[in-house]
């Protein structure tokens, strides 16, 4: 079978990587790369003297030859450059968050329907052997009922100029929940803070509610002095912790939880809790990148719909626009289309 | 001076800690233990066969002897024993929280004023090493502006059958921020959730606004699978993050924080990070209850008015019922008196 | 039953703990505290104003009411108090090591049966819920085969004055091999050094050969600015890490290993390994010293011999004496008696 | 300036990493690569379309355009390669451990000077910046006199089928201490067991003697269940730990130690610890064999001798065969020449 030829556009911060992993695949060429910016143009040129390195994304967007553009630039271009991409009859690989608008994402994921294009958004978490893991235990029941999803991803972060911090760091837990709680929230209230004049908030804490009593919450926060990525997912039957940063155990099962009763003179619940063991699933050790361009390629050569497909990132940009109202508007709860 | 003569009601969970501190203590005595269970008296009794148990607090609330009464009983009741202590003349320390009602909390504050005498709650966590040390690097102005405080504390926990889980662990960091922000939030919003059907919720998350921009936020969670005790607190200049579980380094201050450059063409600001050392403290290893009790030996023989006093437990009490009132409806946002 | 009656001699470091089990206990009575130091009996004092507190040791080993005589004193003194206890019909608790030779320590062990007395050893860490689960681990033939066994236990120390580190911290982990290995080391070869002139080493390494290919190997330090107490077991079948200062996952059992195929060409050995999942069993969350002297007065009561009793106790010293003559000969490897 | 061509000798498991940063760095041009592998030859063809993939080595050792042969071999072959190398006129950046045997090590020394070529051994620890700040610390003396160097580097590991754990990771801490101590150890005594049948010790423990009562110690050991790479460094007036491992907070500068006084009756010495501050200093966060391409680099053009030269590998391998020569004779005390 032909190799699957892929430009890339943006070489930023996460373009090298989404490079890298192009270039090493054999089933993938890496055949142009595009970047306005000078410098980084002189650096994928170095590091790859064999790939067309130009400054006009049209190249790309234009040529004959490439099958999938990837797109690794800021959100606000994401729309236009997806849009022109699917137009031209290629498959699209793009950051997160698929777009700057729900409107805009919608409209793409109509776009790539009608074309019968694949729109993959790059929710490289759902492609770790960490998630993939939670979503097994979650899917197999061990965890019983999920009673609350709470994830603390902060650090000192790059702030961005373009986003706020909710754009930038809570499409990874966003898409997460999306994958392994099978299910859309239905309100969301958020509170934040801007710090530096920017208008951009750097820190914000958001409160998503569930059916059936779950309730999720999200703490994202740039001007965090150490490094978390912690995510607790509380069952009635098990609970489990993900310590991303945690070299040997990544994901802990816990055997323990809560049980109720009723007292005899039925005016309260006694309640007590019973503590388990724990189990620790050995995790493989494959970069999620590597993963998600294997399963890029085996979709477009089967023609095969992905899961982390445009409706999947279109369900993450109308929780983040979401956020945005209920933050502007001192955490009001905002409700969200079923 | 004549040994301060104590007296302590509740003999559960706590008690037994202020017992074992008053016996040890050489300026006080342990004079009489009270409590209404058989079997606490009797574990009572084996340890301290010198000391008097009593099933009625009255014979402590009434007995001439005694100067100080200890309470260590559920939140119901510290309103009435705390009230009877101090109309017989006795200085009280009480547990957190003061009161079950901010309209209790501000009469036991009066009759205390009224009477002279002492009334300390029991805010343990002001006097660790760890929050005198907060305080210090605080009040030297070493982090520079505040702009936010964040806290976690979780695990799997002793469900109360009286009181949610704000009232059981939020007032360990209430107590904290009003010692170390040394200012009172505007307004706060809390989402939570109860599982169990007893009506008290076992999660809370707590958003609470305060002047100039600074933002407090608060976990508290009965239903987590591990404990977690972990403080965030970031300035202008430096940053902190406590971590109480630490065994070694528990106060960690990083010189990191973030620089806002105006771009030339004034339309967006430019940001970096600055990231330096790292300095943690050596913190002394003296049990904070000790502590406490000294100081409240203290203040009864210097006739000193504690910091720890019935206004610090009464500003917790008003927080914790506008937390209930946020928490009933949704998360709205409640306005706190100045 | 009548309750039992301990004398303590030693209210030092590690007296005061004996002291509050035997208080606590229902079943024990301390009758008497002996100390020869001031201060430490006015402490003493004031903690048990109803026990008697004495500076001469022989009013505890003449007592006729006192059944049991526990010893918390220098190593130095424990030969004599403890031959006069058993003398005079007095069972003994005593904290390790026993003796401070061999001789004596098989002296101690003579006397105790011939006299029909229980000479129980203060190995508390054998009453921990994690060296018992690590028992129950290795017993059940869950590791297979042990490789090895290595432990880590440094810290700032209290630098002893009468003994080195290796007295001072290695009974320890030589209590807990014995146990749990169930069999005598063969040689040792200590290395160490002395840095502050005392002639007491405060830092050393001692090698253990054992049959079977078993090795161990511990690291034991008084000069180490982090506190550290981590145990690797290898075994053929499974692995396992014991973190004594993990508040969560003390003891954690890895699936993992290393598998041998001999090469087809017969010239080398070809390995691979294996990373299956890790399980971390609950633990019991009570106090060793309490389950220890609850099985002390069990043994009392139906005349049994301790697991933990003299021979085990003079195993240990035998041990520490080779180690010392293995060190004051640069590490010479000593053969031990089978 | 011309870019400086260099020849790879290896893509197995370290030679990507070279390959990468020779590819990356805009004053290198990586020209060749070998292997003998015909799977790693077409996976270097696959990432490196521009580059020549070749599986004779002859290929690169006689090419005129090559300045420069990597050696990412195993070790058996390093010897003859890099003399070949030497011989033919290029510089070599090798691999450790250097060479086989130290006759080895020590006639590549003298070829290289000979030929006025440069000979670096790939110490890559020595370019990362915990190491750089370990160094800087000890040589302004912050420390004092260092006590001791312990590290303990284990895992469960690619068990090699050429050499055993000693010769593969005691190299990284014997070059480390090379160039933190800034001395020779005078003896060295080796315990370590071999469990399955192979001739290669999975385990070892090195006891090295240096001047002035210092004491270094490394466990290293590939049947582990868990990674260690902790090292800690005991001085008179601070001391230091390291955690490889720790993302925040790599290197610990503890400001605590231990005081002496002589009694006054001076019979024993007594002592007393102090515990200060801890400072954990910033560290640069860049890739360690990237910097140590452009020292290489630098060195090559400005006819500079590297620290991390032939003689610098030689120590190491010296160390290497005297601790083998140990652990064959049970752990005897080898001495080392001056």
């Amino acid at each position: 079978m032909a190799k699957i030829q892929i430009g890339l556009i943006g070489f930023g911060y996460w373009g090298p990587n989404l490079a890298r992993n192009i270039n090493a695949n054999p089933r993938s060429i890496l055949s142009c790369i595009a970047d306005i910016d000078f410098e980084r143009r002189e650096i994928a040129g170095n590091m790859y003297p064999h790939v067309e390195v130009v400054e006009d994304p049209q190249v790309i967007l234009k040529s004959p030859q490439i099958d999938v553009v990837a797109i690794a630039t800021p959100v606000s271009s994401h729309f236009e450059l997806a849009r022109q991409a699917i137009e031209n009859g290629k498959h699209v690989w793009i950051e997160k968050p698929l777009a700057a608008t729900s409107a805009e994402s919608a409209e793409l994921v109509d776009l790539a329907r009608q074309k019968h294009r694949i729109l993959m958004v790059d929710h490289t978490f759902l492609f770790t052997s960490s998630v993939k893991k939670i979503h097994e235990v979650i899917r197999a029941g061990e965890l019983g009922n999920i009673l609350y999803y709470d994830s603390v991803r902060v650090n000192l972060g790059l702030i961005q100029s373009d986003v706020n911090v909710i754009w930038d760091l809570a499409p990874h837990d966003l898409s997460i929940m999306d994958f392994v709680l099978e299910q859309k929230p239905k309100a969301i209230s958020v509170h934040g803070k801007c710090h530096f004049g920017t208008k951009l908030e750097e820190m914000a804490y958001l409160s998503l509610y569930y059916q059936n009593n779950l309730m999720a919450h999200l703490h994202v926060n740039w001007l965090s002095p150490v490094k978390i990525r912690h995510t607790l997912i509380g069952g009635d039957r098990k609970m489990l912790a993900w310590n991303d940063l945690d070299n040997e155990n990544k994901v802990n099962v816990y055997d323990k939880g809560v049980e109720v009763m009723q007292r005899e003179n039925g005016y309260a619940a006694l309640t007590q809790y019973r503590i388990g063991n724990m189990a620790s699933p050995a995790l493989a050790n494959k970069e999620a990148l590597t993963e998600e361009l294997d399963y890029l390629l085996d979709c477009i050569e089967g023609g095969q719909e992905p899961f982390n497909n445009g409706e999947a990132g279109h369900r993450v940009v109308e929780i983040l626009e979401a956020a945005d109202h209920s933050l502007k508007n001192s955490g009001k709860l905002i409700e969200l289309l079923p």
